[in-house]
């Protein structure tokens, strides 16, 4: 018998275990996911989703730790989840991480989980969502999801959250970073953190600079730029007040609405896409792609023929 | 009528023009892609592929240059694929970098091409198979495949290469960088490039004694580290010796048969899941997908169950 309705009822009656548990489920692509989904979704889609972004160094974590303090004051149920898109080799810096936040650690109200997607097929754009929901269906009314790095599995991440926060810090070159790696597009909020360094100006300015070169038509959101030293809490309800601001923009115009909707629909896909990547793979224990493969290398069979042949054997209907 | 076929024909004949626009087609992924692999397939298989692979600035084009004239002096028909896998901000440099190449602009047998392959659903895993086959279908017996940087996408273009050469330049920390990006996996011959610069030593200890970390098993090839000063044309028989002798190393023992199968093998794959996530990104226009979106964002639907009857309308047979 299954054990996932049990530790989804432990998990909604505050159980951080259970809740443990669950999201290891969908760190490992548990075969249960379909079933945690199903259960789930009754007690999902009102959270506030925070995505929260930038190069190592810059602070995530001091950020990350003073928001959720801040949070807690004005009363919400808080779920941190630390992603880590990138190599195992990283896992243990982000874990250590983690013990800054042991501030939180008798609060009941906060839960904070590294997560990692390695053993995910469908990759972060599958996982990170479940995890999000797991936390959502424990009762967190705002689920924090902070990435590490700058690259394209972190705006994949950032792309799920209501509002992204991206962090720079002097000297670290991270404006042509956020360009190269496409940030500006998702960033809905700018923060210098360590803004009482040398160089401090220089990054406000450059990024600003970057702002004002995006194109924006009348009623787009324009991304703030805002100065904070987390270290200190200075600029904390600066970045709160950027959010909420940001939400109330969001809910005006439908664009909520229609982020949630195109979330939903890259999750979907994703989850599809796996599913087939997932039947094609176990073809390779099988006999038709190692035979296949053999007649391509040979030249007697053409790629394009042999994977006709490998989807003809997945009994899909023909192609285009 | 498809003008594919007598494409194929003055390409197989020498016209330069012809196979740079099959080329052109690979990198679009046009639907006569299926069409041109069948044609050609009769006619390849047996090309020798040497990949090159290195960061920014460590002398990929000169060394490139160079392999050319040597192996043309030998009297191959030489084909060169400069890969671009990364954004089209540095498609420019690469065509900078084929200015270099002129030496052998007037030499009928030698074909030079940049790609990219930002318009090929597949990706550089399908397309670049297809562009070796297109110039080894046009008669080069010996194709090199340039890519630029040093990161996953290279490890996927080198890993089509019967044989791999890893290029390094004192002072850039690529050591670092090339076990970062599991460039030592792929690696059969390194070069350390410039050797006659401050810090070639180093460079030299630290590949060396990467290479040395690594478990090998009797009759596992150890890559050999070389020095050139490709500029000056030094070190350029060296790299073509270590070429031939991992070339031995690979038919005496079967290996080099085996490496074809999993790239045939990889390639069809790749093929096949292009053609599974254009079928699904073709529902995005329809009403299927943006139903079951709102129904997720809602909560009246949960994801996989989602994901079920997304496969469903492709009519999949069931999941598991």
């Amino acid at each position: 018998m299954s054990r996932i309705p049990a530790l989804v009822e432990a998990a909604r009656g505050g159980d951080p275990r259970a809740l443990a548990r669950l999201i290891t489920l969908v760190e490992n692509d548990d075969e249960g996911l379909p079933e945690l989904a199903a259960l789930l979704a009754p007690h999902t889609g009102t959270a506030q989703v925070i995505g929260l972004t930038g190069s190592p160094g810059v602070g995530k974590s001091t950020t990350t730790n003073e928001l959720v303090r801040a949070l807690r004051a004005r009363g919400h149920r808080v779920g941190v989840l630390a992603v880590d898109p990138s190599s195992p080799f990283t896992g243990g810096a982000i874990l250590g991480d983690r013990v800054r936040m042991q501030d939180h650690a008798t609060d009941t109200g906060v839960y904070i989980r590294s997560m990692s997607a390695r053993g995910h097929l469908g990759g972060l754009a599958a996982a990170t969502p479940q995890a999000v929901r797991v936390l959502e269906g424990a009762g967190c009314d705002l689920v924090l999801v902070e990435t590490v790095g700058v690259g394209q599995a972190e705006v994949e991440v950032a792309s799920l959250a209501d509002t992204t926060l991206v962090l720079l810090a002097p000297g670290m070159g991270d404006a042509i970073q956020a360009v190269k790696a496409g940030i500006l597009e998702i960033a809905d909020v700018f923060v210098v953190n360590k803004a009482d360094r040398d160089g401090a100006d220089a990054t406000y300015r450059d990024i600003q600079g970057m702002i004002a070169l995006g194109e924006r038509g009348p009623g787009q959101w324009r991304p703030p730029v805002l100065r904070a030293v987390a270290a200190k809490g200075e600029g904390i309800d600066d970045i709160l007040a950027a959010i909420d601001k940001h939400r109330s923009w969001l809910e005006s115009g439908g664009e909520l609405r229609r982020r949630r909707e195109a979330r939903a629909a890259a999750e979907v896909e994703a989850i599809a896409l796996a599913a087939l990547r997932e039947r094609i793979g176990s073809l390779r224990s099988g006999t038709a792609l190692p035979a296949l493969a053999c007649a391509v290398a040979d030249g007697s069979l053409d790629p394009y023929a042999a994977a006709g042949q490998l989807l003809a054997s997945l009994q899909l209907p023909a192609s285009n």
